[in-house]
């Protein structure tokens, strides 16, 4: 029988409810996924659960491997080694490269820490039972996190430029910076072959600054192929599953969530949530913008059309009611589409109800307010029955993978001109990521690492991007 | 048993309801009202009819009456008389003036004929069967009407002034302009006298332009006491029953108030309208407002108020759903309450949604689709089940009076602060006068004209104004 509290087994019983009460209620606001968790991938959750209360925060085994760091140099084997992920970049950003180094510590036995940055620990609860997924803010190196970038001293990459270190060297650092950010370089992007994973195995600790969703790209390292193929049979959903079992919005959060769903969102037939993010410097809103949302939404009959003639259409008692969930930087796009719908009826009969959250005129990160919002709605976009998302976002991969909902996705605009066509159905549910390499590590030159799997092609959205798909995704 | 198709019997049956749907529908959208309306109210309003038929637009009747008109001069007995209604002042304005003119025919016999100006034909279906109500827009007179003024020729209080007629004169004109718009003098303030009553009785066409709900004033008029008092044994439901009968929306505009109510407030469990106006030539918002609607509604406990602790307050499952319908010119009020209520729980468990249909930042008048919207937005007022109104606005009047509310008045702010207590309670739901005489006609002077009769007393939102009350209302 299938335990939808536990969204079948993903998710460790025994937590206390009170402290997060998403982590067991999150069920109640959604559909039961179609996507089952496989049972190798929940037994490797609850021994890299073990793993974690051995290993984390000021346990034994942590205090030992904080004195190697501290002395500078590895001396012998260490108990548990450790990955630490810096808080970097927006949050979409942050929720899908926390969750590809939550993967890579499952690939390789190492224990995630995560640096809290300014509002980590008030959007999301603990994940893992018992000890913190929290860096303690004591750690040594976390006043250098800000500046670590491609040529710090202990970045692998620089390090592997400058000949400092090589794969096959025989000592070890007792602590490398991965620099995999978008302005990353080749030597850095070296971290996807075999050779320099096998060379990072011993080292105890990896510091990790990434604002990228790089899971395609494991998929792409020969020695993770097997493991990653147990753990997840179903190939397009990676994000779905670790990002469920990661997520469980802080308590404040879930308020701003059950309050919006429940005030504006539960009563309706059928809830659409149109995600929309133009990376335009101008302040907008555009009309070939808002051209393109109705040319998608009404052409792939998501929304119904409205009647031009205004003939008195009216709408009958069992008339569906749509509720259009809108997150925007502005309020110009939903603006127009309730008009829209209440100045004239539609063709169908149909009501339509159409909502925003917020609307924050301009991108601000590092306020505490601004970003439980943010995740507040991606939350919300994650429990609509049809999503539509904005090309090159994050914020919309997030809301797709949690909600097991492969998006209509609209392109980019060009020129001030709608795109046609406006939008097209994304091949799988799983965010795309945006900055992958382009190396064939054995044949040491560059090769299209879009053709070289079935399941891992170019995205959608981003002609160069990397996803993965299932083998059976609607191409 | 109660007809709720026809409101109790107030409309008459056989209406073509494809041409008008509110008409016969409207009573799906509102509680059976708790006032009834008389049967003598009823039966003059079916005599009404059958005179509007006899008399209305291109009948033989109408046709003799335009001929005095054209000749100049009256030649004796006229079949029928009337008074037409110049379209004037926004449209909460015009609709209190002309529900007040349509008493005054039906006390005086007389026809009424509704000038159309911009926009009065696309608001409203046609209340009387068969004939219309609308004024031929060949009338000799119409295109004088813009300019017709307190000191026009025709002016009843100008020719008053200047012993052009007085009340004994034999020989009566065909036509008089009269002039009771708020700027009036006292010469046109005679018209509230009997003895200008019976003068006026036999002058075939009365032409009135006006801005005020004049019937408090009617009521202080001894010839038409009795006649009152039997129309409206329940005293304080002129308005609420006149309009109900006048006043169906067309075809567009129910479209725009089916559609809102369906889509947004039908589901609660309760509604609340605030209506935001506030007469201040800065743009606003103001905090003082916001300060004050807050201060009302939640001393009144017309909404919950939340936890300031944010404290985790989950919504149980059965927790009411309470919608508020803000109107206002400005978005921000309704923006700040919306807020309130998404980023905290409240200490009743409840879910408040707060809707705002449309804001149009300046009052506009006569432009097609912002009157259509303003006129959906009162009605949409007049179906919730708790109405908070702002002192001085007829626009809220008419929501009350519709609704059959006694609502809650915001007093007007003085320098800019939030008025102790903020708000009351309005002793009856019928509009104020805002510019009744002062005039006791028998001893030719001055009196205190809010405290002759018990049901006839100063308004709650202005010290000078005069509004109809039942004697039982709690005043
Ligand atoms: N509340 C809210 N914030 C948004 C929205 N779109 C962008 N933002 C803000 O801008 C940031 C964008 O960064 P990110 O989440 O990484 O998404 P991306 O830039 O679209 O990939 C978000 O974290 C929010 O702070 C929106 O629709 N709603
Ligand atoms: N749609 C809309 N229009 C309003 C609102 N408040 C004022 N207006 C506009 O301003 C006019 C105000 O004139 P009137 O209806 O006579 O109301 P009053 O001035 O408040 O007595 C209205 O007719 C509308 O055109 C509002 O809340 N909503």
């Amino acid at each position: 029988k299938y335990n939808g509290k536990l969204l079948g087994g993903l998710l460790a019983d025994g937590f206390d409810e009170a402290a997060c009460t998403s982590r067991y209620s999150s069920f109640l606001y959604r559909k039961i996924s179609f996507h089952k968790p496989s049972s190798y991938l929940i037994s490797r959750l609850r021994s890299y659960e073990d793993l974690h209360k051995r290993c984390g925060p000021n346990t034994q085994s942590y205090n030992k491997a904080l004195e190697q760091l501290k002395s500078g140099n590895k001396i012998g084997l260490t108990d548990c080694n450790y990955i630490v992920w810096i808080s970097f970049s927006g949050l979409g950003n942050r929720i899908l490269s926390l969750a590809s180094t939550f993967l890579y510590a499952l690939l390789t036995n190492r224990v995630l820490l995560v640096d809290q940055g300014k509002d980590m620990a008030d959007l999301f609860c603990e994940p893992f039972p018992d000890k913190s997924w929290l860096l303690p803010r004591d750690f040594p190196l976390i006043d250098q996190f800000d500046s670590f970038n491609r040529n710090s001293l202990h970045c692998h990459g620089n390090m592997l430029k400058n000949n400092v270190i090589n794969s096959s060297a025989m000592s070890k650092p007792s602590y490398l910076y991965l620099h995999l950010v978008h302005d990353y370089g080749d030597h850095d992007k070296l971290f996807f072959c075999d050779g320099e994973q096998s060379f990072l195995e011993n080292v105890p600790w990896l510091i990790m600054k990434t604002d990228n969703y790089y899971v395609p790209s494991l998929f792409l390292i020969p020695s993770f192929e097997t493991e990653l193929g147990s753990l997840f049979p179903e190939k397009g959903t990676v994000f779905h599953h670790l990002g469920r079992y990661l997520y469980h919005p802080s308590n404040h959060v879930w308020g701003l969530i059950t309050r919006y769903y429940r005030t504006y969102l539960a009563k309706a037939d059928e809830r659409i949530g149109i995600q929309i993010r133009t990376f335009d410097s101008r302040h907008g809103p555009f009309k070939h913008v808002m051209d393109q949302i109705l040319a998608c939404t009404l052409k792939e009959k998501l929304l119904p059309s409205v009647d031009m003639q205004d003939s008195v259409v009216n709408p009958s008692e069992n008339a569906k009611l749509k509720a259009v969930l809108v997150t925007s930087l502005l309020s110009g796009y939903s603006e127009d589409l309730r008009n829209m719908y209440w100045e004239r009826p539609t063709m169908t009969g149909e009501v339509v109800g159409v909502y925003q959250p917020s609307h924050e005129e301009f991108q601000q990160t590092e306020k505490q307010m601004h970003n439980r919002k943010a995740w507040a709605e991606m939350y919300l976009l994650s429990l609509t029955d049809v999503l539509v998302t904005s090309a090159w976002s994050t914020f919309g991969y997030v809301a797709q993978g949690l909600g097991g909902l492969r998006p209509w996705i609209l392109y980019k605009t060009e020129n001030d001109t709608a795109p046609d066509p406006p939008c097209r159905r994304a091949m799988s549910m799983e965010p795309c990521f945006h900055a992958p390499p382009f190396y064939d590590c054995k044949a040491k030159k560059g090769i299209d690492t879009g053709a070289l799997v079935p399941h891992v092609r170019h995205c959608e959205d981003i002609s160069w991007g990397l996803k993965v798909v299932d083998d059976h995704d609607d191409l």
